[in-house]
């Protein structure tokens, strides 16, 4: 993993420590839930960061994008399929999410190196 | 099909077919680029359609998410793919998709009833 | 209570119901911690309603914001503390909240008429 | 006008009453802008409901198009013109803002029928 | 206060000034309605800026986020109280929210360390 | 041009040269559309860039404000014009977009320096 992803997860990890360290317990129930919607179930773990790659990309968060590229990465997801997901995307939520989609292909290219 | 999805369906087409003939060139492109990238391809459509779900699940749009529950039953989507697909929207849109998840439930039960 | 409430109450009730009654956990959850957070605390019961309707009214839901609405009635929000909040969810939101705006007031004009 | 936008203008006036008539300052002043930004001054008019148009086609507000395609057929905006505003609108903000260009080509029809 | 956001207020102020310098008249109107809006009126100083401060989560605006902590570290919000803010924040607006709230408890670590 | 207004037109054309080597028909065809929608035609191109200058602002996208302020410099865009274009996007779009209006009125004395 390149050197700027492995920052973000680094940094990531740590704020999502100082969130969960407040031990409000509404907050951390629904942490939980954000960890248990992706898991496998009816619906296999591609399809689900498929599903929250395409959430977060017409709502336009970067580092929720940058998080589900990651994991899309790690469950296989191939050129094309990344490519058609980030078409339902871009025609759903339309050309503001363009500077997104510049940003999610250069993180895609350390993930996923063309051969 | 429902009295209200067969009548959601005739109006959605006629309003269709009248900003069609308004003969906007972009316009036209778009409408065709929003039919193909929900093709089979990479993809296959039944996850397709699962994404232009919870796209317009998290962007809050009642009449994008009728027409993808329709398209959703005719891919054979289950109910608890069903679930799980809309427990990601609600996760990532938050409780301001309630409202939205209560009337796609009602419309799901039309297209779905259980056995 | 005006029929138009009662009405809004009923059907929110039986939808939530048809919901829950699918039996996906992580769905259950949610519904669990929507209840929650609105309950006194640190903050009291009245405070986080306003909360609730100033973040419904940004995000532009009528149907929350309808909720709301009826909860601060019956949390005793009087119609200045009503005007100054959604004086600043106005500024926020922009003039695109106007029309939620004019049926809030209509709303409330039911909850809470004028002496 | 057709009687569905007599009633739309109706409506409108009588709920902007009941708010102004809350006399909250901050609500006041903020009606005051809103006329305001409209009127012609460097730009022009039409051009300004144009703007206008495009903000609340992008936003998704129905309420909010229905309120500017009446003041672009007042100002004069042609049937080409429309459907070049229209257009910018859907590629900005994408097959969401489609439900909503459904309804605003219906009402264009009851302001500006094709000769 | 920390440096990052003695910073931020010196560029937000120095910015700001130079849109006022514009002379654009309903800008600055729109500025005065903003700042008027958060002063202590029916509801308390407090109140108004934890209205703030989750109106500018659930829209996800960075900027807001940290203009309303500072506002509320000098209005006395305790620890609690924010957590019990941020927890209605992220119920309503979901996970795409999580981002915003790791950066905003981060601030507030330098507004309010802990004991 | 300013330096970091050259740098910013690099980056994205050399990202967008990313994009397109993908060789996504769907994403080629939007992107023509999203060219094809900004030239002259019933409306002229200035008005087209502030459509688009608008659209961005109330959708918040500081890479799309970027883009159309230097395309509306290109077109001729007064001092006044781009006030009042930015009050319309304010006042839609309320005071969540004024960070938005910070960063545009810093870029636009680069490209538009008062005399």
């Amino acid at each position: 993993m390149s050197d700027r992803l492995v920052e973000f997860r680094r940094r990531r990890e740590a704020l999502n420590a100082k969130i969960l360290a407040r031990e409000n317990v509404n907050i951390k129930r629904f942490f939980a839930i954000d960890g248990a919607v992706y898991r496998a179930g009816a619906l296999d773990g591609k399809t689900k960061e498929l599903l929250g790659l395409v959430a977060s990309t017409v709502l336009r968060c970067d580092d929720c994008i940058t998080y589900h590229l990651i994991r899309c990465a790690e469950e296989g997801v191939a050129d094309a399929e990344m490519d058609e997901a980030l078409a339902v995307a871009l025609t759903v939520g339309g050309s503001i999410t363009i500077p997104h989609l510049r940003r999610a292909y250069d993180l895609w290219d350390d993930l996923h190196p063309a051969a």
